[in-house]
């Protein structure tokens, strides 16, 4: 059976995911069967539609370029009228309202399509309905994009869950990350957001991520699949901004480091995200860069899991394994149906 | 429908996994049907053989002591005389002959009984036979138990399958990095294996741990959840005492560590465990005692986890991990069974 996918969101991480899908597909059988953007659709209806599709993504146009862009087709409708069978999101956060992204969620899983996505917005904010929705209708809700992209810490999260961790302890926004690299090495927060900016490690609204909202969305939807009720509103945003350079240096100097830390502690209940001194020993003090790490803390002991976290290419690439681990239940459940 | 659990194997784990599910029932559903040692089976049929099933754990009596037990009633017979759904598995490693571990494991299969293991000879033997034929019958194989049972290790090989990780280095046994701490204060590896006998933190057999049996085995299964084709005899084993115990404390001299390291190289298909000096700073060093350290290499980059393994009471506690997988698995397979 040929999987034919959908794709909401032409950025950075959608474009990648499309490079992916036409010019190296994971599976033999996986069509893409339409983009959307914010703007409106592009059904892939033949080898010439494809053929053009392809030539955006080299040429970086806009997705409006294609000759057969439907201005105002949505994503939902679209997804249905090309017959796709999941949809891959790499929507841009709307952590105040959750709006376009939770109508888009719902409506796609009313309409039986399976969802991959990179997107934080409706699993931070609605974890326990979204994913009680998808199981309710039986379809794959997969999410390992959304959080430590290209480091398996939801797979990690999911074996530990009944395990009885305490707390976990994170730096999960490179980003900010790689800011506060920069403020170490003498550049001020506004020199050194720009320079994120220009590589392409800061949101386009760059209070997404100096603000905590993603960092906290992370946060939320770790827990979350931990086992713990846990939204993106119960997470305490402590700006990074709220130390001050001279702080981070000063950190530096005396043989430690600042990092924007997430910060869950299951027995209070209690989930925040703030900049924090740390020890040059603490793993998350080993957080370079591009680096996520992460510390479940249980009872007696602590789990440590460290490596790169985005950029776009490599986010794409962990939501083709979540497309991988979606044909393969497809096939189980074809042999297994009923029984 | 409540979940019947026939237990395999009531060594150190076994007895773990019996107090569980005995005292603290992670599910409301889950009767254990019965045991298995290598003599007999006891059939669970009543409220009385469970409370002196309780006794003899409180104990440390032998489960011979039962008066419902069986001799001869082997493993497979005592599961479907039972009524079990599932077997859990925790059978002392056969790793020469693979039996009787391969004969009890494909009997069960054919009994239509589910697996869960920590066990490690079949899969690290036979991988793609097994998993295969569990999967042909739609039955449940969970073996999160197998590789540094404690820390999600295979949790995060799923996710990490078809990443295109190129190497793995590993420090996956407990045992002997126990010992390698012990010489390194200035014990004999002979004391030092007296010890770790003692503490409970070696197989009864020392062999499996310091001919590297044991960390080949789990590289095996690490290696094949990772997606590449790999068997416990493809791995090349060094003895840990191949390294003196001067060489071990030279290199702490040096600012350096010996660690039994397990490592894979994908592009070249070779599979090695053997003492090796480490720097300092690689992750591997800090394997402290009980850790595991796992590192994942991949193209430009690598991520690294770490945590504790073993000892049989968190063994027990991730074969539940892999029960309340299967309880997940069987409801959802009740509700999205024909569709």
């Amino acid at each position: 059976m040929t999987i034919r996918v959908f794709l909401v969101g032409f950025g950075n991480v959608g474009r990648s995911l499309g490079e992916i899908l036409l010019r190296n597909p994971p599976l033999s059988d996986v069509e893409v069967a339409g983009v959307a953007n914010s703007k409106g659709s592009v059904l892939v209806e033949g080898p010439a539609d494809k053929a053009k599709l392809a030539k955006i993504l080299s040429s970086g146009e806009r997705l409006e370029k294609h000759p057969s862009f439907r201005p105002g087709l949505g994503p939902v409708e679209g997804a249905v009228v090309s017959g796709a069978h999941v949809a891959m999101i790499t929507l841009p956060p709307s952590y105040e309202t959750g709006e376009p992204n939770r109508s888009i969620y719902y409506g796609l899983l009313e309409e039986e399509i399976s969802i991959i996505t990179a997107d934080k917005t409706v699993l931070a904010l609605d974890y326990a309905r979204v994913t009680g929705e998808a199981r309710r209708r039986c379809l794959f809700l997969g999410y390992r994009a959304t959080v430590a992209a290209g480091t398996p810490a939801l797979d990690s999260a999911r074996g530990l869950k009944g395990r009885g961790v305490e707390e976990v302890r994170a730096v999960l926004n490179a980003s900010t990350n790689y800011i506060l690299g920069l403020v170490e090495e003498g550049y001020s927060y506004e020199e050194a957001v720009e320079k994120a900016i220009q590589a392409k490690l800061a949101e386009p609204d760059p209070r997404i991520d100096l603000e905590g909202y993603d960092p906290a969305a992370k946060l939320a939807i770790l827990a979350s699949t931990l086992g713990y009720e846990a939204s993106l509103r119960d997470v305490v945003r402590v700006p990074l901004t709220e130390i001050s350079e001279d702080d981070v240096r000063e950190a530096l100097r005396k043989g430690k480091r600042v990092k924007y830390v997430a910060y869950a502690d299951f027995t209070r209940g209690t989930f925040r995200v703030e900049p924090r001194v740390v020890d040059s020993g603490d793993p998350l003090a080993s957080a370079v860069g591009e680096d996520n790490v992460i510390v479940f803390q249980l009872e007696s002991t602590s789990i440590v899991l460290k490596g790169p976290a985005g950029p776009a290419w490599r986010t794409a690439k962990v939501m083709v394994i979540d497309l991988i681990e979606y044909a393969e239940r497809l096939e189980e459940a074809g042999l297994c149906g009923c029984s």
